[in-house]
């Protein structure tokens, strides 16, 4: 029987303390957003200090301005073992509407759902149980010797509401958090309840609002109307001309740094359980629009866009105003890919605008940030270690997936410590995160220990 | 000597006693929009019926929902003379602000202007002083034999709030006030203060609001933008393409009904002496928009133009939010010339967008009214008899004018009453007309009363 076998045994034995311990953390009432809960996310803390404290690695509490920070540090058996910081938040959304939830949200409780037994709470999917699927694969290493590989664990109190204090705190503490090769997140899902997902790509974000001024106040449209342009008409010519007749941004140089994928992941995808009509009827909608020829995924995953998220001049009243407006503007973001260059996007994007404005035109821009997109290389030996251990665990590959949207905290790993991440999850889609009667499958919660114990012990062969 | 020059002498001679009647009109505060001047507006009305009587003509106060209507009747001395309506206003804007008046609003004084004489008082040129030179006109007429024309006189005291009683007055009146042959309407101005003109062109306005539908909610741009139509795209495609690069509306059969202008009144119009540049420097720029190749008094006189008034989608406020609406709105409004048919306009403005549609998207339109333009007929008789009826007061050629906005009152006369409009004033543009310190130039006075002499005189001859 080999080590890993043994931790394995460790984990299923220990399953009732196991599920006891996360019970006891889901009790806490952290509520970050609410100062009603302070004392709560403080209790959170400490009992993730003592938690750590028990297994017996270093940890402490660390105060900042606003929840605080939970560092610990635990040394691998092995002297020469690799280094990961492993994430995870101990605060969680408000209960509210507290009148939906069948059962008082932080009292947990095991219920039989559609698909097996579920620990429903608040928190037991985001991020409670993700981040004790972490822990019970440590204690189980410890019970069996000691950790494959030297972990610092990383417990924030503030995600929900927008880790305002983590940029300060990775930058007074670079050096402490910064000597891990690797950064191990568990705030993301699994493709569906029986094959495991990893994570590998991160759209990355630059937001422009761009403001056209024309004539120098509001006119009455009946006196100048025609003569003197319009701003409203300039930014709507813009703006429409942003996109081509195939959906492709025609902003010069967008598509630099844009990668085809690699055909295995190309593949991979396409063979994915994922019915466009469905996702696209939940939201009313019943043809795919955007990139030609671009599946859903694709474009969501793996694809660059232009978004307008705003636009607004003139009169926007009940009624009608005969006004010529002083100035219109707009809201775009790009969501970018592979090597984009948020930077040379953003100039070019400002490019673009002022090629297009008419004489007595004038464009202003304010830029709302931009960041480029993160990706785990697809040859990666950490991504491929994890590959095989996830598939061993769950005789299926793991799928690697795009996210649209940004996760934050990845992109500081990534800036401020110059560290990739690795996303594993074992969230379901159907997790009720955010909303009343959360739950996590205790599937996930079993498993994906399970789970952990097997990529440790992979990153460290 | 002729009749009408005996008429005009009388004019001359009684200028100091018309000059005190103005002034007690402008001394009553007829504020029409604030309650506490109800009994005032009362009040000028009264006054008005008071001066017809003491004229020798039928006249009576008309009760409305609103301020009172006055409404009198004189007989020609000849049977089968022609018969006119006169519309005039004896309500006034409120003065504020107060401050920055240099001598009481309602205490009416003569000062020296830059060109001469001025009276100054709020309404002395906004329509009190207007309407009392035809009155003046009138009274010469009377003190002389009698009256050219059949004269009914409207004066109404609500045009400063949008005049709502008018319609239903009209309504309920249509065989009393539709017997005359044509209304003279004296709330215009002169091209400068050498120059009288005629308005004979006053746009007509279609206004529609367009509402495009993509999505059944909003949405997280960075998980639907992209595969899901995005309704300020499609939006902004539909209204970019209303005008082709010379400006020209694009809409099927927009341009139905729209004639070029006689080639004297082009000729007449290329003669004025109005400045492109100074126009468009006074709300701050620099070079002509709208339609290649028209003149700016071309496209705002008697061309047809679509202004897009307002638009509004998605995130407006301050910063930035990665949505894709659901709705996006814009507000449109077509300026109408000629024969234009503001029905099949907005019929076929609607098509417009239905036919841009892409699938899933959706439009709903609101009409916030269509009305066609009004024009006078350049060979009309009225007109030509005017026109020479201004040349001998003012030794000069009226300027045949148009109007880029609308005065509703002319399109109920035409709309209600079947009945053509001539519009003649004596207003001069720096009349500060509901600003502080307003004035009527004397001259504006005293040869519009003598205009007006000449004007019925020629209309009867």
């Amino acid at each position: 029987m080999t080590t890993t076998e043994t931790v394995l045994r460790t984990i299923d034995a220990n399953l009732g303390a196991a599920t006891d311990r996360l019970f006891d953390l889901l009790r806490i009432k952290s509520i970050s957003t609410d100062p009603a809960f302070t004392g709560e996310c403080r209790r959170a803390a400490d009992w993730l200090v003592q938690q750590l404290r028990g297994l017996g690695f270093e940890a402490s509490l660390r105060d900042t301005p606003g929840h605080p920070i939970v560092v610990g540090h635990a040394e691998a058996k092995r002297p020469d073992a690799p280094h990961v910081l492993f994430y995870g938040h101990y605060d969680v959304q408000p209960p509210d509407p507290l009148e939906l939830w069948e059962s008082d949200p932080f009292q947990p409780r095991l219920a039989d759902g559609r698909r097996g037994r579920e620990i429903v709470a608040r928190g037991a999917s985001d991020d409670k149980g993700q981040l004790m699927t972490f822990l019970e694969a440590c204690r189980a290493f410890q019970e069996n010797g000691g950790l494959p590989c030297n972990v610092t664990f990383l417990f924030e109190g503030e995600e929900e509401t927008g880790s305002p204090s983590l940029p300060d705190f990775f930058a007074a503490n670079k050096q402490e958090l910064g000597a891990a090769d690797l950064a191990l997140v568990c705030d993301t899902g699994m493709w569906n309840a029986a094959t495991p997902a990893i994570t590998t790509m991160l759209r990355g974000l630059a937001q422009e609002e761009v403001i056209i001024r024309g004539p120098n106040r509001d006119l009455h449209s009946g006196i100048f109307g025609g003569p003197v342009l319009n701003p409203i008409h300039v930014l709507a010519k813009i703006v429409a001309d942003l996109h081509d007749a195939e959906g492709r941004v025609t902003i010069a140089g967008f598509y630099d740094g844009v990668c085809e994928l690699p055909e295995e992941i190309a593949e991979q995808w396409r063979a994915l359980d994922f019915d466009e009509k469905t996702f696209l009827a939940s939201v009313g909608v019943a043809h795919p629009a955007g990139e030609a020829g671009r599946s859903v995924i694709e474009q969501v995953w793996s694809r660059p866009t232009c978004d307008l998220n705003g636009i607004v001049g003139g009169y926007t009243g009940p009624g009608a105003k005969t006004v010529l407006p002083a100035q219109a503007s707009a809201k775009v973001s790009f969501r970018l890919v592979g090597g984009q260059d948020p930077n040379k996007i953003v100039a070019a994007f400002r490019a673009f605008v002022r090629e297009r404005l008419p004489p007595d035109a004038g464009a202003e821009f304010i830029s709302h940030g931009a960041s480029g997109a993160l990706q785990l290389p697809f040859g990666s030996e950490a991504l491929n270690r994890a590959r095989r251990a996830l598939r061993e665990e769950w005789d299926k590959d793991a799928v690697l997936v795009g996210c649209g949207a940004s996760i934050p905290i990845v992109g500081s790993f990534k800036r401020d410590l110059d560290m990739d991440a690795l996303m594993i999850g074992f969230a379901l889609e159907d997790d009720r995160i955010h909303s009343p009667n959360e739950k996590y499958a205790f599937d996930s919660f079993h498993k994906g220990a399970r789970s952990w114990v097997r990529v440790l012990a992979a990153l460290a062969a």
